[in-house]
Formats: structure tokens, C-alpha cells, sequence
């Protein structure tokens, strides 16, 4: 059994890097904060003996040993960049664990037959850059090492650059990395688990998900003079937009969502009719049928918009990934470890990405979901139980000797 | 008669401080490029021999000497800031016709019974700090200097340290300082003169104006595992409020305007449920009644969406002028003028707000219009045609006298 003190101790120490008055993280994606809180990470692995390896992306491998080296390693790992008003949960946890299941392995002299991986993956949030689960992705060839390279910030700041910057641009290439099995332990981020008072959600499948850039272009004049009848009101024309996002969501329940998060318009002043307005979309859901029917009725939605107004509506799909199911023999290896630990399980759809979903596309992978306070994330307040945090740490442990052999 | 080539050449040279790409300006107050038009403006009226004076908002006054100098000045003016994509004639053609009436009375040796004043008011736009036109604003006792001096940019910066940072924070208490008659000429920013095929618009009154700050406070949460029927998503809720303002507009026409301009949404990131969302309402209208009620539509709005969705809407008014007809008098000096001149006229209620209807609290004050290409202003590609900005500057020129004096 893993240590829940020294597991939440280590989540609060690294959880003042980024920290906020309001008791949450804001540490994006490859700023000098991610990378303060990388070294912290990589000095606790190093404690414990492990060897460290950065690929290309800046994903961190870090390694104990197995009686066989030759076998691939059974491996664990989430990401430590936040959201812009992140939890100290969301990720962290993913990857904390795996290095108290190594300390928990350490302090009990147990070796495993294949080795054990510790993985952080780059900008999982997708919030400073897209693609979202960008380390992951490039690892497992979903998109070009070159496309990720070339995101840039709202300030125009390329990823390249940033891993440059902050030291982390390593020398393996992108998934020359073998891997035997992948887990990863996270918080809910949904309100499942707890309305149901239930401690350990078995993962079977990832809902899939589009991310669109929209940009609508009006002409922009004085807010004065102009007539409301000759406006072209980029602002007024995606409010529609926006609310169909919403609509779409609503039409193919119970998995369906739609959210419009970012906005920029321009010129952005208060007397000015909004020349352009450039805002994302997120739209998912659980399988491929109702999220392709989800993306057509954007289409056709936008298509009747540009008849109807005249103005240009461009749209740009930015981000995607199917809904994942995970692979059985992972599921079941969670399953029997918290039945044996006697922790009481049921199954959860998983709402968010993760980048086990693309470690899934290598080797067979599951997750370990525990429950978060009201089902909040991406918000400062986002909370845990350390109790929760514990048992969904101890499933990881016990799936991951299952799969490594003891 | 003035020198239309001399007032375009200089038109021409004001527009190059702060010259955008698309032959637009860029020059927002109080910032360095606002400072450099200042001075530019300042040494054209000290080369014509003029006196100048600024008073504690920045408010400039170039004086000219009258035969009789204990009679008020008669004063035109405009301002010399400009929207983030603005143009080149948006206030600075009644700053410069100001200048060109000097240089052709110099030119012409003509002194005046009563001295000629022409001001640079600070901060018209509002685009940067509101209150707009806040220089005029806190001559005539609108608002109070404290109030002008605390609004901040959105970068946290205030009015009164930007003003000591550009040197423009003068000595003259604003108000103390007599005004004999104010006439102020500007471009139409709307399309009813060329539509007319009329050169001089006389301009019997102002739109009153409404602006607001609407806070729609939600709860940020994942985009993903976030059901759609527990979402408390603040943009959501905001677009219904955007679409409600062009509503209302449309509900008092002729003269009902209704924009929202700005809009910052938080967190701004893509798989964030917006928590909060905060834009700007510009509401208009030609009669205190409608206004009113324009007022009274969006209150209930809010207060029936507040019932409706359970969230928090707050309502802050940032801004506010009445209705403001001009003066009979300079109202006629103004017509006269341009039927002497033979200029073809026609009245304009003005849809933007000028210093001119602040002016006009303390002073008889009349405005004259000249065309725009397509009515559009507050947009790069504003344009006028030099000659009808020379007939402008001529029926300044002769309504500035006949109120002044020969
Ligand atoms: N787990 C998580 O928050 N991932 C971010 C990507 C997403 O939006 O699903
Ligand atoms: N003339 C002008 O553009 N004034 C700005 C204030 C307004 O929005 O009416």
C-alpha cells in the first residue's frame, strides 16, 4: 500500500508552484513555472534512483529499472501544466502517483520483472497551445512533431521556441520509446463518482472531441451614427453561433457537449461595431456517430448563418481525437485491484481528454478515476479527498504490478 | 477663404503619428503617440503666434488675440485621440480646421472684435478610459476631476499618472476659463450627407447616450466532463443580453441604437466553462423619453434573465449624456454661413457624441458636418474628400466671425 501522506504532501508542494490566492495553480504550458515545476518532479524521481530522458516534445521518461530491461515498461504518468485558473489536482495527481508507487516500491525492496516508466506529458490543457495533449500526440504519431513545434500563443510565442527557453527540447525522438501497458490515475472532473459516493471509477472509454476555430467577419464602424438596418455586426452574427454550439450539444444527450470558451473581438472598443469576432468551439461526444452528426450540424448551421447574413464565416478545425475505448485487460487489471482493496468501483465515462488516450493507440491502456469535490475542475477551487487520492493511487500500484509482474 | 491644400497637408501630417498599415491611426490617449500629436498640434499654434494653456485634464486652448480681450473667446476645437482602428479625420479635422482658420485670418491680417480660441479636448473617444469625452466633460462640471483622474485602461493605468507621464498635466483649473461661443466641425461618421449628395450638414442636436458595464458572473468548469444541464456558462447567458440590446434598439426607431463593442471573457480558455464574461452596452437615442426607455427595456432584461438563469448580473452605467440640442443661434450662424457661401445644406442629427454637446452647457454651441466615404468612421479606412473638408473649414471660418466679430 502506497503512502497517502507522503502522496498529498508532495501534491502540495508542487501546487505552490503557479499557486494562487484563491488556492488553485496557474502554471501554462512551457513558462518558467512549468519548468520549475518539471525540475522539482525530475529531482524526486532522481531521489529515488530513476533515470530521466526527454524527447524532442519535451515529454519526461523517467525510469526504475525491472528484472528484465528488455521488456517493454509498464508505465504511468499525466501532466503537470495547468489550466490559466487550474486545480492543483488535474494532472498532478496522474503524475505524483507514479512516483509514489515507485517510492511505495523502493521502500518495500520490490522489483517488478518489466520496468516501471513515470511519464509528464507536454501541454496536456491545450490552453496556451493547441493541439490539446500535444506531448502525447506527437508520441504516438497523431499529428507531426513539426505541427506541434509550430503552435503558437496568443502572443505568437512557438512551441519550439518555449522547450528551447525553458531547457526541456530533449534528444529522443518522438515515440522511439516502447511501451508494455499505460495507466493513469486521475480526478473525475465530473460529478459521477460523488453523487454516486462511490471512490474508484473504472475508465472504459474516452469521450472524443472536436475543436474548431470560428472567426466572423462584419465591418466594423462608429456605434453612433451607423443605423441598426446597414450594421454588420460580427459580434451579433456569432452570439447565434455560440448559442447553437450549446443547441447542437443538447441534440445528442446524455454525452453531447458544446462550449464556446475563448472569444476575441475586434477592435474590442465600446464604440465600435465588431468588425471580427474569433472564438473556439468544443464539441464531444462518445462515439463517432453522434460526434460526426454533432460536427455536420455545425456545418450546415454555419452554412445557413453565411446565406442569412452575408458576412464571411470561416471555420477551422484545430484539435481532434474518436471516442476511445480502453483496452479490456487494463480495464479488468483496475477493476480487480480495487475490488481486491475492497475500494467500491463503478464505471465512468471519462468527459476530458487524456493523454491515455493516445498511449492507447501503443499499448493497451486504462485509468483510474477519484471523485473531485462537486465534480469541479478547471477551477481554482478544484478539490480531493486525500483518502480518495490514496485509494485511486493504491489501484494504480496494483494494476501496474499486475501488468509488470512481480 | 482658407486653404484647403494648406488644412489637407497637415491633415495629412497629423495622420502620420500613430499611421497604421491600412491608412488608418492608431493613437490612443494619453499614450506617446498621443504626446507627439500634441506637440505637433501645440507647435503649429505657437508658429501662428498663438498662447497656450493646459488645464489639469489635459484640455488644450490656443488663443489668439481679439481687439477686445475681456470678451469671451469664440472657441472651436475637437480632440486629437483616436479608436484603436481609427482614422485620420475623426476629431483631428476640427482641431485642424481650427488651426486653418488662424493661419487665414493671420494671412489675411482680420482681426477680431472677441479673441478665437481653439481647444484640444482630452480623451474623447473613451475608447482607452472612460468616461468618454472626458476633457469637455470635466470643463463643463459633467463628471468631477477625481473621477477622470481614478479611471484606469485595462492595464490597471490611470488617467492622472498618464497625463504627468506625457506632460500634459497643466495648471488651469478645468472651467476657469470663459467661452464666448464653441463651434465645432467634424467628419458626419454616417451616411445620411453623401447619400444627400450634400456637402454642409447643420446639425440641430446630438443623440444622448447610455454606457454600461454588464457582469455575468457563472461558474467556470470542465468543458468536457461538465453535463450540459448543470452548466453555469456566463457567456451563454451573456450572448441572450447581447442579442436583447439590438433589440432594444430596433424597439425605438428612427433614432434607437444598441451595441456591445467589448467583451472579455474569462478564463478565456477553450475547454473552460466560462465563469465570468464582462462587455460593454452603448445605448442611444434623440429624446430623453426614448432613452429612458431604452434604459428601463435593458433593466428589466436583466432582471427577468436573473430570475430566469440564477445567475449574478451586474449593471454599472460608466457613462451618460442626455440628448443635447445645439443653440438657435450658432445653429443659424452655421446655416447662413454655408447658404452665403452657396454650399448645399441640410440638417444631421449627429449620431456620435462631441466635446461640442459639453460645450454647450456653458456656451451657445453649434456643430457642422461634412461627408464621409460610405458613412464609415471608427474604422481604418475612414475617408473624406478635401474639398468638402475645405468647405467645412469655410463655413467655420465665417460663422467663427459672425459670432466673434470683425
Ligand atoms: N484532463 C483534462 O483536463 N484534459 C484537458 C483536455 C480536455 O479538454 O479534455
Ligand atoms: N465623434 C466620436 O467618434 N465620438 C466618440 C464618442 C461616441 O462614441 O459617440
Amino acid at each position: 500500500r502506497i503512502d497517502g501522506d507522503r502522496l498529498w504532501n508532495s501534491l502540495m508542494e508542487l501546487g505552490k508552484i503557479g499557486g494562487t490566492a484563491k488556492g488553485g495553480v496557474c502554471r501554462l504550458a512551457l513558462t518558467d513555472l512549468d519548468k520549475e515545476g518539471r525540475d522539482l518532479v525530475t529531482s524526486w524521481a532522481k531521489a529515488e534512483g530513476m533515470s530521466v530522458v526527454v524527447d524532442q516534445i519535451g515529454n519526461i521518461f523517467m525510469r526504475r529499472a525491472g528484472r528484465n530491461n528488455a521488456l517493454p515498461p509498464v508505465m504511468t504518468g499525466s501532466h503537470i501544466d495547468t489550466q490559466p485558473t487550474g486545480g492543483k489536482f488535474d494532472g498532478n495527481y496522474g503524475v505524483l502517483s507514479g512516483i509514489e508507487v515507485i517510492r511505495t516500491l523502493n521502500q518495500h525492496n520490490i522489483q517488478t520483472e518489466a520496468p516501471i516508466e513515470v511519464a509528464v506529458w507536454t501541454n496536456e490543457e491545450g490552453s496556451r497551445f493547441v493541439p490539446v495533449m500535444m506531448g502525447s500526440g506527437v508520441f504516438c504519431g497523431a499529428f507531426t512533431l513539426e505541427h506541434a513545434y509550430n503552435a503558437t500563443d496568443i502572443d505568437g510565442k512557438k512551441v519550439r521556441d518555449e522547450l528551447e527557453r525553458i531547457g526541456y527540447i530533449g534528444e529522443q525522438t518522438c515515440g522511439d520509446h516502447p511501451i508494455g501497458a499505460y495507466y493513469e490515475a486521475h480526478i473525475e472532473q465530473g460529478p459521477v463518482l460523488e453523487n454516486a459516493d462511490t471512490v474508484i471509477g473504472v475508465v472504459p472509454a474516452v469521450l472524443g472531441l472536436s475543436w474548431y476555430d470560428c472567426t466572423v467577419t462584419g465591418f466594423e464602424s462608429h456605434a453612433g451614427p451607423t443605423p441598426m438596418e446597414i450594421r454588420k455586426d460580427a459580434l451579433q452574427v456569432s452570439t447565434y453561433i455560440m448559442q447553437e454550439v450549446v443547441a447542437i450539444a443538447n441534440r445528442y444527450p446524455p454525452y453531447g457537449r458544446g462550449t464556446v470558451g475563448q472569444v476575441q473581438v475586434m477592435p474590442n472598443s465600446r464604440n465600435v461595431i465588431p468588425g471580427q469576432v474569433k472564438f473556439s468551439i468544443d464539441l464531444r461526444n462518445v462515439s463517432d456517430e453522434t460526434l460526426n452528426k454533432m460536427h455536420e450540424d455545425l456545418v450546415a448551421y454555419l452554412e445557413a448563418m453565411r446565406q442569412k447574413t452575408g458576412l464571411a464565416i470561416e471555420l477551422e478545425r484545430v484539435s481532434y481525437f474518436p471516442p476511445c475505448p480502453f483496452h479490456p485487460d487494463c480495464v479488468g487489471n483496475v477493476r480487480d485491484a480495487a475490488a481486491q482493496l475492497g475500494y467500491k468501483t463503478m464505471d465512468v465515462v471519462s468527459g476530458a481528454g487524456h493523454d491515455a488516450i493516445y498511449a492507447a493507440r501503443l499499448a493497451p491502456a486504462g485509468m483510474i478515476f477519484v471523485p473531485c469535490k462537486d465534480g469541479v475542475s478547471h477551477n481554482e477551487i478544484e478539490d480531493a479527498q486525500p483518502a480518495h487520492l490514496e485509494a485511486g493511487c493504491n489501484v494504480l500500484l496494483q494494476a501496474m504490478l499486475a501488468s509488470a509482474g512481480v
